[in-house]
């Protein structure tokens, strides 16, 4: 447990890229999509709660998944935090990180997204060192040792070595990328300098809230102003007043950046393995292999492959699910859809989508 | 109409090629495969009956489907023959042959397969041509002009004209082959003298069974004792005596390929499209382009493709079939099995099968 640490989970996004699995009323952090038992939010509290100590992470999501949230975590009411409309995740961790320095003070916040997949040890120890440069006063992110040139994420780049207690493996943040083509990937790493950015971010509350208020006051602002009635019966009033006029804007560009840029952000390396799941090839790595070489999310009793090595399949239960000839074929079985593709298609899955919400919205 | 012309229809054959959509306990030729709202075997009655006349249509086929070819079918009782159990086309083509003559005297008989497709004109035409050169004494079959070097069929080879009143256009039989390699195809139809065997065979009673008294006097003179008990109450008692030890032989083999080679076998050319549906890629063919440029086999609102140009679908009915990046592919859905492959690899459903047959025998 770390002291007065508070994990902030933001719990959105669609995960298009995962349709007909996730969809727009069941996103895929409220899908068990490793076959572990729990889904990914389940996982991701999991995961923190032994870090804050009980009671120590906070919930963010929308109106329409909110009752999905309480039903699958044992949290007090007061722990989720339910946005009336998205604004993007600067609003919705600025919001939490404000409702939390009002019921305790400055406490360092870290926040982790509901729909990534972690494996392996070293999360504890990152975040750990996370905290620790947290508290000498960084903005601090914790960077992915990249297993491969991914054009699918952004990255970090380590400066010179931080130097605070408790931090030993901390750097200054030289920058940060958008998603890279894949020569430009492939230059990164090979410097040693560049890790996936995970979009994880570790701060004193009122550092990260000082940084909003100098760089977006008027979001400073009305996200203090809806914290101070949080716990109140004005809130309902207050929200309705002032959260649509709130500006959308993701974290990364409303303080990782620029705060980088100025020498106020840092990172720890983590050793452990990370996924977003953003696509059935993504998935596709996450689960275990069968007999004959596919890889099964549900009844692998319920598959059948011939000549399909890598074939990626989610059986709807009901019936048998043969796959003769497609290698990395991908077949998503649900009681509306079903969708068949490969590995190689995976990220196009967007564009089928989009056809879908021409066709049939109601299937999205 | 035809004087004196019969048709057999030998009802049989489990289509394992179109598993999961064919089974053994419902093969193919129960099936609407084309989407005219006609089974394969009613259509193939519904070509016949207006050639025969009404009643002049026999159905060969087991115990296990007559009662769903009853149900198909408007045919009077003494119209179904069933088998006790599979004894190959010589038997049941055979069977029938001699019950007609038993009931029919010396009629003019042919057999044409329940689970074909043939579309466009001059069915009727070569049909006719063939009884008349069947009138002559040849047993005569109609060969079906090759649209390319396929590898799918047997060929039959024509010899000299055969110079028969009312059969202008039909010649010997040099021979028959087996299903060729590529090469050897091309060089048949390079040659002007080879056509598709679709195993359609014309030709009086009396000639047919004279030719099976000769090459094969056991099973002629069980199929005969059957016969002849056959319209009395001593049927099931002669079946049970005589039906288990009849040889099982190909027509092909026991009659059509040892007469050519006497010169007794006649061929007539036919235009109309002929098709054995013999695996997803022939049914593909026969389906109409969706939008999209799919081939659907059922309700086309309930498939979306994108980059899969060829794909071929089979929706179950209930649920939305997108098909993403993967061209001629073939997804089949039926209530307890889903089969996804390509139109390449149709072929290969075959191993397929074997393998339900090892895990999952209850779906065949």
């Amino acid at each position: 447990m770390l002291e007065s640490f508070r994990a902030i989970v933001p719990a959105g996004g669609a995960g298009t890229r995962l349709w007909p699995l996730s969809r727009a009323g069941s996103p895929k952090f409220l899908h068990d999509l490793t076959g572990t038992g729990r889904t990914l939010l389940q996982a991701t509290v999991d995961r923190l709660e032994p870090l804050t100590g009980p009671g120590g992470v906070v919930v963010v999501t929308g109106e329409r998944h909110a009752a999905a949230v309480a039903a699958q975590l044992d949290l007090p009411g007061p722990a989720i935090l339910t946005e009336p409309s998205p604004r993007d995740s600067m609003a919705a961790i600025g919001l939490a990180a404000a409702v939390l320095a009002e019921r305790e003070g400055d406490v360092v916040v870290g926040s982790f997204a509901a729909d990534h997949v972690i494996s392996g040890a070293g999360f504890a120890e990152a975040v750990a060192q996370a905290v620790a440069a947290a508290r000498a006063g960084y903005v601090t992110t914790v960077g992915i040792r990249a297993s491969g040139p991914s054009t699918a994420f952004g990255y970090v780049r380590s400066g010179a070595p931080l130097g605070v207690a408790g931090a030993p493996d901390a750097r200054h943040v030289a920058g940060f990328t958008e998603k890279p083509d894949a020569g430009t990937a492939a230059a990164y790493l090979a410097t040693g300098e560049y890790s996936w950015n995970a979009g994880m971010f570790v701060a004193r509350a009122e550092v990260l809230l000082g940084h909003l208020a100098r760089l977006h006051p008027a979001l400073h602002d009305g996200l203090r102003t809806i914290a101070a009635a949080w716990d109140t019966d004005a809130r309902g009033a207050v929200l309705e007043r002032v959260w649509p006029g709130l500006v959308r804007i993701a974290i990364d560009h409303a303080i990782a950046e620029p705060v980088a840029a100025e020498g106020g952000v840092a990172v720890v390396p983590a050793s452990f393995t990370w996924d977003d799941v953003g696509d059935f090839a993504s998935l596709a790595t996450l689960l275990p292999e069968a007999p004959g070489g596919a890889r099964v999310l549900g009844d692998a009793d319920r598959v059948l492959t011939l000549d399909a090595p890598g074939a990626t399949v989610v059986p709807g239960g009901e019936r048998l699910v043969a796959v003769l000839g497609i290698p990395d074929a991908v077949v998503v079985e649900t009681p509306d859809a079903l969708l068949v593709t490969t590995r190689d298609r995976a990220q196009d899955v967007k564009a089928m989508v989009d056809a879908v919400r021409e066709r049939l919205p109601d299937l999205l």
